[in-house]
């Protein structure tokens, strides 16, 4: 067990008046335990609670280590698993679960009237766990680090000619030689119109010279989640309004890095950004949130847009990635990860921003 | 909408005592309506109802096309979209709902009395899925071709010194090329001692002579899933006992294979490759199950196991993957995808069993 993240839950859970919390999501109790159980369509929870035992719910077919560090409770595929869970709460008490938890276990427990009443409490969780400490801060810090090594070797492919495929399909293989476990998701290599439509992820398409070749890439290290874009173009640049639109987005990054600090809003990081934007005419065509938190997850729970009126705290890791989409011509996005400090932020990624003709 | 595969869903919904049904299963709501909405986070979902008009609930960032054949209700973040869906339901009628439903979801809807109770009636869905017609036949014909085909590019990779990542590394380039959309799974690939070992993917592990190389792999095409395993052996059969290992596991797949068709039970074809293996002294060395049921999902609901005492019926497709694992030694494993027909079943991979050593 991770005992100070287990506490900073258990505070979390004291705020909302609640005693005690069921967790099945995978990632979470990776973050509280340490351990990975993979299990698929199988049960595997972990029983938090300020005034009883923690005790985790693991199928016999999983290995656990040694000193797992919390009371295990075992069972087998035939064994009454739900009815064991049940018999850990207490049934006078509301009950947290996890946002996740999937109908074909919360309704069975409800049914056995586990506990006096049923809340989402997830939030104990994600906000636990949107607040990095020492280990998962250095965690990030190097497998942001590997993936700027990446992004060198991947411009290094970019040449007139080469198809996006065919750079996507080597990513995982330079990742994993410089030290990355995998991809942390599908890799993004857009050329040219494909880098301005929305999620578009990897096709058939040739480089041609005055492309944008847009790289939004990450790979995963220790379970931990690095994701950076990059924006370069080939050969030449086009039309002015291609060095411009790429001058502005730079320009909407560092904006919105310069503000970050404890205490600023996440809506006005957000709006620090999108201000360079709009002030250039091209407000709607930076057409989403300006970033994301990551960590165990690409996506984790918190993001950092217009919406969301919560403060930065030390401790929070998210993207910075302004875009600007115009479409069937470019697109340009630049996004780095950032922790948020005492006093400021650190910009996980080094890999240079300036714009680069390649 | 797929008109005959609602109609499937609500046959079955109707033999459950239910009337009505939430699905909020991304894949499940793909097979229903062909329309694949990646939602992550965001509510999709589909409601189904005997007496009263279907809603395909999708939220306004997701395109959709221009004629779905079913009544479409969209909505923004920021709209009520739970009480949308609870508008829609019959709140004196119990409720079916998906068994990944989760919980922030689920636990709104009771709160707000959509349904009179709530039931885990994903059976309906998934038992559906379990019968596949004409056109998702075809398209399971159509993968499994080109894993057939990719296997044999696998096989001539195999040198020895090359390691199991080298290759694994390759596969979604070779199976793009054969026409495949992408990877079903990670891709196993064990070369000797390792093939023994449950679950393991790939490592820095070069072939050597003598080794077995177990590739356990599949591709995705139009949405539907491949998977086919074949172990070859490098240079040599280094002991008589990998041979017979080999030879047994065959005989195990086609005695299964052999005795296939509608009215068979499930746990009958598991016995019937299990008995090969274990009249040979390695009954505890098959650690698993035969098969598991495969489609838009590579482990669809259903399995080819001693505790499945349902019936095999026609459309059904599923794995047979008899296996002996010898800890720090060898591991074999020969599977196939069949379907079962009216008379039999139809294997849908053609690439060779017999021994290969390369």
């Amino acid at each position: 067990m991770k005992r100070n993240r287990v506490d900073a839950v258990l505070d979390r859970l004291e705020q909302m008046g609640l005693e005690q919390l069921v967790i099945t999501d995978a990632t979470s109790i990776f973050y509280l335990t340490g351990i990975w159980v993979d299990a698929g369509e199988r049960l595997v929870a972990l029983y938090l609670s300020r005034h009883r035992d923690c005790c985790f719910f693991v199928n016999n077919m999983f290995n656990l280590p040694p000193d797992p560090g919390v009371k295990i409770v075992r069972f087998s595929d035939t064994d009454p698993y739900l009815e064991m869970l049940a018999g850990c709460t207490d049934s006078t008490r509301p009950l947290g679960v996890d946002k996740n938890m999937p109908a074909r276990f919360l309704l069975p427990l409800m049914s056995m009237g586990c506990g006096a009443e049923y809340v989402n409490a997830s939030i104990c969780v994600d906000g636990a766990r949107a607040v990095k400490d020492e280990e998962e801060m250095e965690a990030m810090r190097r497998v942001s680090a590997i993936n700027d090594k990446a992004m060198a070797e991947f411009k290094a492919l970019l040449k007139e000619g080469v198809t996006e495929r065919e750079i996507s399909n080597q990513m995982k293989e330079i990742y994993q030689k410089l030290g990355a476990d995998d991809l942390s998701f599908p890799p993004s290599v857009c050329f040219g119109a494909n880098a301005a439509i929305g999620h578009y992820r990897s096709g058939n398409v040739a480089l041609k010279k005055g492309d944008c070749a847009l790289l939004d890439v990450g790979c995963k290290k220790d379970s931990y989640c690095a994701d950076m874009t990059r924006t370069f173009f080939c050969g030449e640049i086009a039309k002015e309004e291609h060095r411009r639109v790429y001058e502005l987005v730079l320009e909407a990054n560092r904006a919105a890095e310069a503000i970050i600090k404890p205490g600023v809003r996440l809506c006005d990081i957000d709006a620090a950004a999108r201000k360079v934007i709009e002030d250039a005419g091209y407000g709607d065509r930076f057409t989403h949130r300006l970033g994301h938190f990551i960590g165990l997850e690409v996506h984790d729970f918190g993001d950092v847009s217009g919406a969301n009126q919560e403060t930065a705290v030390p401790g929070n890791i998210f993207s910075i990635e302004p875009g600007i989409y115009l479409e069937g011509d470019v697109g340009v996005r630049i996004e780095d990860l950032v922790l948020v400090t005492e006093t400021g932020c650190e910009i996980l990624n080094s890999y240079g921003k300036d714009l680069e003709i390649i």
